[in-house]
């Protein structure tokens, strides 16, 4: 049977290259990156080049405000935390929006135990921050602003520009969780002005279990560690570095970089042509947050008349991987908090699917798709206990 | 030239069934664990069979109560911090010891910021805690005994049954950093009664960026997660699962397992043979912690009038590897607070350099360090301003 992939949101196959680029350093450069010998030496400079490709693909003009994690979360836990207590005589107001992923979410719950003020700011139907909304929400006790930079689920760009321009307008620095969009949109933190930026090595072909923090350097005094410990990263993520893996988070973020152009362009056309092909052969369809800017790699349809998860499941039962909504929160099977703040009505919620695609991603992966979709959608539809 | 590397406790060279287990998590099975369709099922086979392995190895009953984490490290702050910020209730005092790796130190100390009283325990000229000393300290408010199983530089085990049974006896759990001990001597969760027990996968031949933390069952519901998001790891530690690496340490964790006997058997050789040689060749030289019960891997050897630092690099130009104390704390060159915790004399800890074997260390490495050790010793002797 032809296996599809299309959970690229989920996590990425890993680049053979970046594999490639790991391997020596299990086989032959295995030396602890803090050692002062020659294996410790020569894993130093492996990460430190790493840590050059990783600011080169998000535009930090210095390496070193970079900090290598041990995944995206971590990478977002750091930022959030790591300001938040750091910072806590500027202000224990915390400005976040009701689309972020767990990571973000769960740390702000975290924080709100321990004392913290924070708004959940709504969005509109394509799941965006109005500035407006955001500007009317900062108190003179903010000290910080975190939002996602495109959703997981639907693809929907955030009007970054806009909020990191007001909220810079009232001295509040500003927390991007961009482990969606770092390899497949075009992100310049010194541009945006970007003051902490977190990414995740597994969503565009680096390998799991590698993360990254941008730190803007007026900020880096000032975070406090999560992990603590001996003094990797200067002092700000303490633990013996998994150099393999961060080797293969810098040539991921090399290559990616280099095909950033030819990328977009290349998904954007499998994505349109996956919506316009569904539309045509299948009756009611719904695609969420079409109009918006959006990841060139995702796209969330959903059947009227049938549970996305008995498409996810019969699909899979094909070799069709897909996902409904976050895979992190997919074995709970609670609806999706992101559709519900996008005001998705709850029947359109609960058929969707999110396709969403990659460097493996070619055209006959669409057109087995297409192959296969609209006689599993009937079937199903016929099954159907929905109206 | 010979490159022989005896820095084994600042980090193994990954198993090579262990990287071979691994690849194809990396090349074909890439599915993020938490995914519901077969690519994500695949994984999650995967982490619970290499869970199975990490049990087994360390006695535990249940692989439930494993937790995969991102490093020994943070396995160490999630024992630490998860238990006392989720028991602070039962009281706020902890007690340690004063040969702590940093990992546990500085999660001690950022405690204590937060409002902890700490007790950091003396220790004997072996390095070993006395249990009458740790019965004496005990409060009331004590809510946790967290100590070092063996230490990084000098390789002493402490009597950890008759802590652990001075712990329980007054109802305070117990957790043991067993990153220098597992795969490396014998641990029995069960049998020892131990509560908390933390592993690092890269210090026998696991990879980098994969740790683990065993929680007794019981404790399980008080724990509280170190890293925020997604409900992975029984929402203990939030991240997209490091499938390949986790494997690799079920994979690590299997064979040395089969193979702790007699490497336990052959390790003690070498290292025998390379304490009697030196002491054979070379004059003056002190072995520390030699009469305690130790790891059966580490020797720290001090040459009289002779900086460690600078045999170090020396060894280093003629191919060999080797430390001056914790890796982690090496380029801070600040003098060892294990070594003067035990009492040693400053010219004596100056001195000292730790040889540490594993997996892949052979009698013509010990061949090799003996055919260059006494040469270099002396001419540094003759180079050196001590008296």
């Amino acid at each position: 049977m032809r296996r599809v992939y299309l959970d690229y949101n989920a996590t990425a196959p890993l680049l053979p290259e970046a594999l490639a680029a790991a391997v020596p350093y299990y086989t032959s450069v295995w030396g602890n990156a803090s050692s002062i010998h020659r294996q410790g030496r020569e894993a130093r400079v492996a990460i430190e080049d790493a840590r050059a490709q990783v600011a080169h693909l998000i535009g930090a003009a210095d390496p070193l405000d970079i900090v290598f994690t041990g995944s995206g979360t971590e990478a977002v836990n750091l930022a959030i935390r790591g300001y938040a207590d750091g910072n806590r005589a500027c202000g224990q107001h915390i400005i976040t929006t009701r689309v972020e992923h767990p990571a973000a979410l769960d740390t702000c719950r975290a924080l709100e135990q321990r004392g913290f003020d924070l708004t959940y700011l709504p969005v509109d139907g394509l799941g965006r921050v109005d500035p407006e909304v955001l500007a009317s929400s900062i108190r003179p006790q903010t000290s910080l602003l975190t939002l996602i930079h495109s959703h997981h689920e639907v693809g929907t760009l955030q009007p970054l520009a806009a909020l990191v321009e007001v909220a810079h307008g009232r001295g509040i620095p500003v927390h991007v969780d961009a482990v969606q969009a770092v390899g497949r949109v075009s992100i310049d933190v010194e541009a945006l002005g970007i003051d902490l930026l977190s990414l995740s090595g597994h969503k565009f072909g680096g390998p799991k279990g590698a993360g990254a923090l941008y730190i803007r350097h007026n900020l880096g005094a000032t975070m406090q560690a999560v992990i603590h410990g001996g003094h990797q990263e200067r002092e700000r993520r303490a633990g013996t570095e998994d150099v393999p893996s961060i080797v293969a988070l810098g040539k991921a973020c090399a290559l990616m970089g280099d095909r950033l152009t030819d990328e977009y362009k290349r998904l954007s056309v499998l994505r349109d042509r996956l919506e316009i092909e569904t539309f045509s052969r299948i009756p009611d369809v719904h695609t969420l947050g079409k109009s918006a800017d959006r990841l060139p790699n995702t796209t969330n349809l959903s059947f009227a008349g049938v549970k996305g998860e008995a498409l996810v499941f019969n699909l899979d039962l094909l070799g069709i991987a897909v996902s409904t909504g976050a895979s992190c929160s997919s074995r709970q099977g609670v609806p999706s908090q992101v559709l519900e703040a996008m005001g998705v009505p709850r029947e359109v919620s609960e058929g969707s699917v999110r396709f969403s695609f990659g460097w493996g991603s070619t055209d006959e992966d669409i057109e087995h798709v297409l192959d296969v979709l609209p006689a599993t959608v009937e079937r199903l539809r016929k099954l159907s206990p929905l109206p």
